[in-house]
């Protein structure tokens, strides 16, 4: 049976405890907001003792299912005050999975001013005060981690930003390549660090495995959902071959590209970042155009990034990092780009908001547009040595915007938006509106639609459709994120008949129950309403669901697009 | 007949208008808050074009009446999100009412960054650019001018913080002794330099001065007025004795003097800081223990506090600003204190914000309890000169607890809470957290009535009464702050029988209008009611009129007293 594994920060005791009858059927995202909503006061604040921090694999993790190894990491957010699942891969939600642990809750907070760790086996958590890690970044964290266990140890850490409690702050997870995903949005490391916590280390020894209830129909449904991630041209060909910066050029050609700190929707020299220059400079150099973020991963979208001479320079070098430093920030140089994707994981910043971050301060003034060696600079001296101009740096786009008394601030609910920009592809500018999550692409990714098709199509400038659009999205992406799948099986799941069924059959498989679409759909709902209710209860009324003042005022070229859309229009996407 | 002058930064160009019918009989904060409301989107960026700032005299500005000369100043705020008038004594009140201004309002923004003055003369304003005194402190800007013009003009001008647009900037006013009172709280300073205003000169020349209607009726309401003043044991004896400060000793044996960042409600070192103290340090210095914020004060609760060889230190040297830096820093030294309150008089920063935020960056380590030097070293080579960390400074103590993460952060809609404990003194809880305005004392002075037994007394340690308390004040406040008076006339009315229909009388016979009290209170529930419209257009709800958790969760001694009033009884000050 599973259980709920409880560490309490203020007492530092732990306990194993049985999972309630409420969270049974629920895992990942649905588990943790769930756990959040039910245990967190609203109005808390997020760094101190009455919030949360809860880890949660997803309802496929463990299994042989393709794509399933994703974690969810729950809290309230210091960023954004509201509820936050932020998922990534690395080898732990696998971990977790088969210890049989449903969810991990963290909670209180030591009195004195020491770090800890945590050890996480199949018998429970032990509590270990730590002092040769503090102020390391997550490279050497892992590094020493593995010498003090062994290279299989799973690890979840917080570089220097998250023991500051910079609200840009991610949670590193370790990949099977001893290299780092993160539990990016939303400063759920600086929650790790408001716990003390600089490292979770989890040692999966006698772990008895996922027991899947129905392996004889669990089978054929897990070949068939693999063939459609392997059979769909975005997932299977698209992703593998460019990574996710396969996005560059065709937002570039829609107009879509935020440029300048959202001024433009184009880049002149989009080129020299784009996701084929990328590749032929991995492939040139000796890197790994495919990579994994998690072992059972086929669509391998990561990739291993050399620099000139052949030595590793970076992985898991996604498209949004690429767009909000190279476009957003006018930086044309790839390398540099690489070295800034490093660093960031290194000292533990979320790249999305930290890229946005970069646009608002370079329009302040602190840096100037294009400057790639400024940014690594800033990362390194400033960041990661947590200098004042660091913490304001560190406390994302909506904190240099206050600091520096910028108007041009693209964040909703104090959220960086990101990578698409929301008056010429609108479907995604409703998402960023309502999200529960602030500002979210992977929320309800409607560039699926608007610019790959994928799914239909519904034109990205028109309002037509836009809001159906990121509502459907958003529900199945609630439901996804809740079964431990990355995203982008919703592209076969759009496009290919067979792809949904199969990934429906195989939860009702692991589990022997008989969930319909309709089940999963109701799901997805649910998830998003227990969030929203949160949201309202700490503060957050449709109010909060709107654009910063510029999207409406200031037309983006090439399309002179305007973001136009009422505040009715907008709230109906809550009709459901 | 009185005129709006209006000026337009975006083109330039200056217009006088007539004053619509809806805004004739209103003045002060009654007149910048229905500007406001009729005028800005409430969802504007408060540092954008959309933004306005105005400049308002009260109804009985430029009379003979005792205490008549408070400017308002009403724009959205940078700091709050929220409508803000902030009030201030000094000379432009009575030279606008006597010019014929019934309100001067700034609005849109300009293209290029460039700064400019306004002058003020009785045909309009003129707009010149100004470069000479842009980076110039506020006491270097008054000398140039009185140098330029004469020792008459009038001045409202930005320091370094206003400049760089920092939300804790003020705007600050000539005072009859060319130095400095302020439009403190709220960040107006900010706005006006983001419509990149450096000063604003005032020339009365050829002002028609005030037409009273009825002077027959006006002289005995004055000279009735007047006496109640004086007769009034706190507005004619204790405020013009020991100033303001003359609440240091008094809210340390009530238990209510916020410690070491409201961490205890008594200082030990209160004798050192003392009204009293400070009264004996002036005399036995040659300052001046009485002195006046506009021509026609009769309390003079300001003074001249000199250093210890005789030379001028600082003036308007209040207790809150005295509290702030003393007891909740620990800084037991008031030449200290006088001598920050100087530098934040120069750079133009709020002395209630920037005390309140300094107890919170001694909190997180910027720098030790106790360290006055340190603060003085901050507030000239931090803020003054608008480095990052000056700028997270700046910003006020919702900016210093986001950016280190610190939890115990006294802010009500992100406004630093003043100098009274508002778990030990629960009226003025009530008031901080309902006000329009964020936390704020003079919304509503429960002071009065919990702690000086002025108007009856209210238990402060209970919560009965409370709410009615703090509605009836703050009606009658909001009244208050739209004839131009300062608030200490609160303290005999409310115990004077003769005192408030001398002040009505007063209002009639300038006007030839014939208001009662209820018309008054009418008037104040309106401003209240206007502002709280506003405020939840731009998106705040009840849920906004909370204390922070900390006030809930940590007792303060001596009474171990928490905050301990439901949402629904807070909810309940709006029943009116």
């Amino acid at each position: 049976m599973d259980k709920i594994f409880r560490v309490n920060m203020t007492d530092l005791t732990t306990r194993v405890e049985d999972v309630p009858v409420a969270w049974a059927g629920l895992g990942g995202r649905a588990l943790t907001s769930s756990i959040v909503a039910s245990e967190v006061v609203p109005t808390c604040h997020p760094l101190g003792p009455n919030n949360k921090l809860v880890f949660a694999p997803g309802l496929l993790s463990g299994t042989a299912a393709a794509n399933s190894g994703r974690m969810s990491c729950g809290a309230k957010s210091p960023l954004t005050g509201t509820i936050k699942e932020s998922n990534a891969g690395g080898t732990t939600a696998q971990q977790f999975a088969r210890m049989g642990i449903k969810a991990l809750i963290i909670e209180g907070q030591p009195k004195e001013d020491k770090f800890y760790s945590l050890n996480v086996t199949v018998d429970g958590v032990t509590i270990a005060e730590e002092t040769e890690l503090v102020g390391k970044g997550n490279f050497a964290v892992i590094e020493a981690l593995e010498a003090k266990f062994d290279k299989k140890v799973g690890v979840m850490t917080i570089g220097q930003a998250g023991e500051a409690k910079m609200t840009a702050a991610n949670i590193s997870v370790k990949d099977p390549d001893s290299k780092i995903r993160s539990h990016g949005r939303g400063g759920m490391g600086a929650v790790m660090g408001s716990k003390k916590l600089k490292y979770i280390t989890v040692d999966a020894a006698g772990a008895p495995g996922v027991t899947v209830a129905d392996p004889e129909k669990f089978k054929p449904a897990a070949r068939a959902f693999a063939k459609a991630l392997l059979d769909h041209p975005v997932s299977g060909e698209g992703l593998p071959t460019y990574g996710t910066n396969v996005l560059v050029n065709v937002l570039n050609e829609a107009g879509g590209l935020p440029t300048r700190n959202f001024t433009y929707g184009q880049f002149e020299a989009h080129d020299n970042i784009s996701g084929e220059t990328m590749h032929d400079t991995i492939v040139a150099r000796g890197g790994k155009p495919k990579h994994g973020c998690h072992a059972g991963c086929i669509i391998q979208c990561s990739q291993v990034y050399n620099d000139k001479d052949g030595n590793y320079r970076t992985s898991g070098f996604e498209y949004e990092t690429i767009w909000g430093l190279g476009a957003n920030c006018c930086i044309d140089n790839l390398d540099d780009i690489a070295e800034a994707d490093n660093i960031m994981d290194d000292i533990g910043v979320d790249s999305i908001e930290t890229a946005v971050m970069f646009g608002v301060a370079m329009e302040a003034g602190i840096l100037p547009f294009g400057d790639g060696k400024g940014v690594i600079r800033m990362l390194t001296d400033e960041i990661g040595k947590c200098t004042p101009l660091g913490r304001v740096l560190g406390g994302g786009a909506g904190s240099v915007g206050k600091t520096y008394g910028v108007t041009r601030v693209p964040v909703v609910k104090n959220q960086g938006i990101p990578a698409y920009d929301p008056r010429s592809v609108k479907g995604i500018g409703i998402t960023y509106a309502t999200s529960t999550m602030g500002a979210d692409h992977t929320a309800g990714y409607t560039i699926a639609t608007n610019i790959l098709n994928v799914g239909g199509c519904v034109d990205p400038l028109k309002k037509d459709g836009q809001v159906e659009l990121s509502r459907n999205l958003q529900i199945a992406t609630a439901a996804v994120d809740s079964t431990g799948m990355c995203i982008f099986v919703a592209f076969p799941a759009l496009d290919i008949p067979e792809c949904l069924p199969a990934l429906i059959d195989m939860i009702n498989a692991r589990f022997g129950i008989s969930l319909t679409g309709d089940d999963v759909t109701e799901l997805g709902k649910s998830v998003l309403k227990t969030e929203r209710a949160f949201n309202q209860a700490a503060g957050f009324t449709n109010k909060d669901d709107r654009l910063p003042e510029f999207f409406n005022t200031d037309p983006v070229a090439p399309h002179n697009a305007v973001w136009d859309f009422s505040d009715e229009e907008i709230d109906a996407f809550w009709d459901f």
